[in-house]
C-alpha cells in the first residue's frame, strides 16, 4: 500500500511562507519513504472538502517562481478545528492513507496539529504531525524568531526610511501604526531606521508596555522640541495599564465623546491620537498612516536570510518526519552572531502560547528599543536596505535625537 | 563679478526627486558660466530666510548617495509665494548675484517661478527661472509623464501584487485607498498587477469618473460571485456627479448618520464603504488599506526608468539654462515605444494646471483601465517587478476577471 502525505498553510499569509512549502516538496522528492504529497487547499478546511492537488506533478520551474511569490501557495483558512473536525481529517486521511501532515502557520496552526496529534493517539491510527513556523508578528515561543519575520521587519525598515527622509523634508509629527495585538516585534523593527539614518523613529510605543497619553504627549513633546519633527511607531494593540485597548479608552475620554467634535474617525487609533496631539500640542501637520496589509505579502523586499530560513524549515520538517519520525515543531535557535540551528519541539510547548518581546529589548522610558533589540533584529533583514545620505552641508537632520 | 544660480525643492516629496537635484548639481560643475551653486533649504522659505548652502564642497561619493535617497535632499516647503514674498526673493538674488533659479516641484512650483518671472521682468533684473518637474500624481500638463510617478507606480504594482495573492488565500474584499485628488493615474497603477497576475484589481476607480455607490456594489457583488473574491483599487478623490467628494456624501445618507450604528471612522472613505458592502452585499471579511504616504518615499523598489530620467530633467535644465538662456518648464514627451525626449516648455503653461487620466486610458463602465493605459504605464515601471507565479495544479485564482 502506498504511503502518503498532505501538507497545508493556515493562517495570516507571510512573505516567505512558499519558500517552506516547496522545501518541504522537494525534499520529500528525495525520499523514498513517501509515495505521494498532497496539497491540502484553503488549509485543514481544504482536508474535510477533499479540495487537494497531487503535488508531484509539479514542474521544478514552477515551483521555484512559487517559492518567491507572497502569501499562501496553496490558500490558506482561519479555521480552527474542535474534535469533530479533527475525526473528519484522520477520516479522510485514512482513506488516502495520509502518515505524514506538514502545517504551515502560526501557533493556531501548532495547536491543531496538538489536537489532532492527541485525536490520533487514541484510535492508534499512526500519523506524524510537522508543524513548519510561519508569521510576521515574530510571537512563537521557543524559536529565536520566525519565518515572515524578517521580510516583514525589512519592509517596515525601509518604509520608515524613507518616512524619516520625507518627514524631514516638510516637517510635523508623524504616526506610523503597525500590526501586532500582543506582541512589538513588527513595530519594534522599524527603529533599523533609526540606526541606519541617525533619524527617526524617535519614539516608539509596544503593546508590552502601558499606554499613557499623558506620558506620550510628553515624549513628542520633548523630541519635536529638539528637532522640529517627530517620526512615531505604534503597535495597534498598544493597551493602558488595565489592559484595555487604548483606542477603546480615549472614546471614553469626554474630549473624545462620539458626539463632541473632537471625534474624528470614531474608533481609530491613529486619528485619536493624532487630535490628541493637535489639541495639546498645537502640532499643525500631523500625519498619519496605517500600515496595514502590505507589510506581510509585499514582494518587493524580501529579506533574503529570512527568505533561506523558511526553505530551511520545510526541509528540516522533512527530515524530522522521517527521522526521529515523531510529531513535533520545527524550532530556529540562535548560535553565535549569526548562524542557526532547528530542532524538533514539542506541538504542545508551541501551540496555542504567545511570546512578547523581552524586557531587555525595550528601553526603561517604555517608548523605545535598546541596542540588544537592534543587534538582534539586524541579521534576519539579511542584505542591507538601500544606502541612503544627507547633504554634508545639511546639519539640520543631525539634531535628531535617537531612541536608545 | 561672481556669477551664481540657487535651486530648491517644494511640495511632496518623491522617490527620485533628489536625483534632479544631483544631476543640476554635477552638469553645473561641467560650466564655466556659473561660479558657485547654492542650495536653499526648505524651497523658496530658505531663500527669504537665507538658508542657504554651497553645493560646490559637496563630495561626489555623498552626492551619489543622495541621488538614491528618497524625499527633498534641500527638505522642501509647501509656501505658495505672493508679489511682496518674490520681491523678497529678488532682493536676496541680487544681493548674492543669482542668475539663475532652478526649482524642483509640480504645478505649483512652476506657478512660483511664472511669478517670479513676470516680477523680474518688470523690473529688468535678469533671472533664468527653470522648472524641473517631480509629482507621483503624474498631472503635470504637457508632460508624457512626471519623474515620481514610475517609482510610485511601481510600489502600487508590487503591493497589489502581494495583496492578489494575499486575498486569494483567505478570500473577501480588499479595499486598498490611494492618493491622487484629481488625477487616477496612481489609482490606475494598480492595474499592473491584473495584467502580471491575471489576477486583482477586479476594479478601479478613478476620481475622473462620477462615482455612484450603487454602482459600485453592483460590481462588487459581481466580480465577488465570480471569483469568491474581489480586489478593489478606489482614488482617495472620487466625487459624486455633482463634484462633491464620496467620503461627504456618505455621511450625509441615512445610514451613515454620524449618531446611527453604521457609522465607523467618520469621514474616513474606506470605512464606510466597506460598511455599505458589509450591509448590502453581507460579505464578511472585508480588509481596507489606506496606502498613505509610503509610496511617495520607499527607497526599496525605485523603477529605473524613473531614476534615469529624473537624471536626466536635472541636467537638461542646466542645458536650457545656459542655452537658449530663457526661463521655462523642462518636459518629457514619448517617441516611440520607449524612449523620451526633452523640451523646455513656458512656464506659463505648466503652473497652476492639471492633467487628468486621458479618457482612452479609462474603460467605458468607469470602472478600470484600458489595455492602452497598461502599454502606457509599463515602460515607466524600468525593471520587471519579481516573477511570481501560482501552482499548475491550482485553477482557483484562474478565474480572475480582468479589469480591461
Amino acid at each position: 500500500m502506498q504511503i502518503n502525505a498532505v501538507i497545508a498553510q493556515g493562517g495570516g499569509p507571510t512573505a516567505v511562507i512558499n519558500q517552506s512549502l516547496i522545501g518541504v516538496i522537494l525534499k520529500i522528492r528525495e525520499s523514498e519513504k513517501i509515495d505521494t504529497l498532497y496539497g491540502a487547499i484553503h488549509g485543514i478546511s481544504g482536508i474535510i472538502e477533499e479540495q487537494f492537488i497531487n503535488l508531484n506533478n509539479e514542474k521544478l520551474k514552477t515551483l521555484e517562481k512559487v517559492a518567491q511569490t507572497p502569501a499562501a501557495g496553496l490558500l490558506s483558512t482561519r479555521d480552527k478545528p474542535d474534535p469533530k473536525y479533527c475525526e473528519r481529517i484522520v477520516n479522510i486521511f485514512k482513506q488516502m492513507n495520509v502518515r505524514y501532515f506538514f502545517y504551515i502557520g502560526g501557533n493556531d496552526s501548532a495547536d491543531t496539529l496538538r489536537l489532532l496529534n492527541e485525536y490520533t493517539s487514541t484510535i492508534n491510527y499512526d500519523l506524524t504531525c510537522i508543524h513548519i513556523p510561519k508569521t510576521i508578528d515574530n510571537d512563537l515561543v521557543i524559536n529565536d524568531h520566525t519565518p515572515g519575520y524578517g521580510s516583514a521587519a525589512k519592509f517596515i525598515a525601509q518604509a520608515f526610511i524613507g518616512i524619516n527622509y520625507d518627514n524631514a523634508s516638510l516637517t510635523g509629527v508623524y504616526l506610523g501604526i503597525l500590526m501586532g495585538r500582543h506582541a512589538g516585534f513588527l513595530t519594534a523593527a522599524s527603529a533599523i531606521s533609526s540606526k541606519i539614518t541617525s533619524g527617526g523613529p524617535h519614539l516608539i510605543y509596544m503593546p508590552e508596555r502601558a499606554f499613557v497619553l499623558d506620558d506620550f504627549l510628553r515624549d513628542i513633546e520633548q523630541a519635536y522640541k529638539k528637532n522640529d519633527r517627530c517620526i512615531v511607531a505604534i503597535s495597534e494593540g498598544i493597551q493602558n495599564k488595565d489592559g484595555r485597548p487604548v483606542a477603546e479608552t480615549l472614546i471614553d475620554m469626554p474630549e473624545f465623546d462620539p458626539h463632541g467634535n473632537m471625534q474624528l474617525d470614531n474608533g481609530d487609533l491613529g486619528s485619536m491620537l493624532s487630535n490628541a496631539i493637535k489639541k495639546d500640542l498645537g502640532v499643525k501637520r500631523i500625519r498619519t498612516d496605517r500600515f496595514g496589509y502590505l507589510q506581510r505579502s509585499f514582494p518587493g523586499c524580501i529579506s533574503s536570510v529570512d527568505s533561506r530560513e523558511a526553505r530551511a524549515v520545510g526541509e528540516k520538517a522533512v527530515e524530522f518526519a522521517l527521522k526521529p519520525g515523531r510529531s513535533g515543531s520545527v524550532t530556529i535557535h540562535r548560535v553565535g552572531n549569526y548562524k542557526v540551528k532547528y530542532m524538533l519541539s514539542k506541538l504542545e510547548d508551541i501551540g496555542g502560547k504567545t511570546k512578547s518581546m523581552p524586557d531587555e529589548f525595550i528601553n526603561s522610558s517604555g517608548n523605545g528599543v535598546t541596542e540588544k533589540f537592534i543587534d538582534y533584529v539586524m541579521p534576519l533583514i539579511g542584505e542591507a536596505v538601500p544606502d541612503t545620505a544627507v547633504l554634508d552641508g545639511l546639519n539640520i537632520l543631525k539634531h535628531d535625537i535617537t531612541t536608545s
